[in-house]
């Protein structure tokens, strides 16, 4: 059976959460193709080895776009036809767009601007960082915050938005 | 549309979840003025920023008091004419009473024993930290330590417990 | 007045989150004899403090048994006449585990095989470790990730798993 998704859903949890499968299972119970747009960037053995271990999990309706910097770029590109949509994650989008030196706040902005106007279901995946300790790294602080930002500047354009945790659902936000 | 606040309620989140904002509208939805207790010290830059943005939203109803360490006084000294208290946050109230070198579980009793008999409805925020790996030092541990005493000692007594993430509360205890 | 547990029960939680003393309330919730299955090794003077603390709040109900590897051997020989089992805690167990570099994903199966066969309920406690940056340590980020899979894999055959924060539950997952 199909439950018809809303138009952006936000997938939130920690690292190891099952946040990925269950953002692939929303979006694999719609009709029609899959789009994963992949915000990694393949650069060290670890990394490419989860990417790998994602893709082996996805089926052939799944068509994967590469996007570690422009994220928006590539959801202004997606249209109708290529079904729902899967960004997984926002925080790698981010730690790469810091690695860039490019300006976080304007980027959150187009993002957020960008998401009510997309023609398929969205479903963003990201980590949240926000719950530990508060780190003595200054860097790491500053991602901290710009992630916390990030997920209440999406959360709030979202109509459902899910906390997961040992692979269950909290729900945050809802439509219905 | 004025929402009556219990007594005592706690506001917990992530850096960033939007915690403080949530806490100002609670206090901003009561009738008459409102009180900022601001446990923070202006002692670094970051900080002093920090504290500017908020004074920044909030607006001419706002008296402000500083109490880095003595909270318990401050609260002690308020009436029910100071209107709704926001007491932002029992995170760094910690952290400055462990650099005083101050008692911590006969500050936390103190607190937890004033609480009950206050005049107005007070919120109070504070930082959860005990979510992320389990702290390599010693201090970073204690005071993770500290701070899930602290918060069950005074979700305790609170009629109303929330957790913020990405701006949206989830309801740990409710008075209704 | 006794409320019957499910079969088993998993109950995450940050540090000091109030998740062990839940969980032995749970337990003591139930009639008979309580068995208390400790995974912490008394290695340290801070790991001793605490597991004194625990058993000076359990009453004479209790027996404890010590299991720091050997947690399934332990379930396995628990009996109906043993009443309810407190597993505290799973997060412990990984560490000893890695410690003593057993392989952390056929302990992981042979664990989940095991506890839907069980004669008694069980209760099972660990730390919610996930949900602060990701740590910059290897030996972290891996800790992380197999708290992760093994709470996906244990919250998927337990009936109810609720989540602490400042003492107070989250229903993650529900039997009724």
């Amino acid at each position: 059976m199909t439950k018809s998704l809303p138009p952006l859903t936000l997938v939130l949890g920690g690292a190891r959460s099952g946040k990925s499968r269950y953002a692939e299972a929303l979006v694999e119970g719609q009709s029609g193709r899959c789009t994963y747009i992949a915000t990694a960037e393949p650069g060290d053995v670890e990394m490419a080895r989860r990417i790998a271990e994602h893709q082996a999990r996805r089926g052939v309706r799944w068509r994967t776009i590469e996007a570690p910097l422009d994220l928006v770029g590539a959801l202004e590109r997606s249209s109708e036809s290529d079904g729902a949509v899967l960004v997984d994650c926002l925080t790698l989008w981010l730690s790469n767009l810091l690695g860039a030196e490019r300006d976080i706040a304007a980027e959150t902005r187009r993002l957020v601007e960008v998401l009510p106007h997309l023609d398929g279901a969205v479903v963003m995946v990201s980590n949240e960082v926000g719950l530990g300790i508060v780190p003595a790294n200054a860097l790491a602080r500053a991602f901290v915050d710009h992630a916390g930002r990030l997920h209440q500047a999406v959360a709030g354009v979202a109509q459902s938005v899910v906390f997961l945790s040992a692979g269950l659902p909290l729900t945050l936000k809802s439509s219905s």
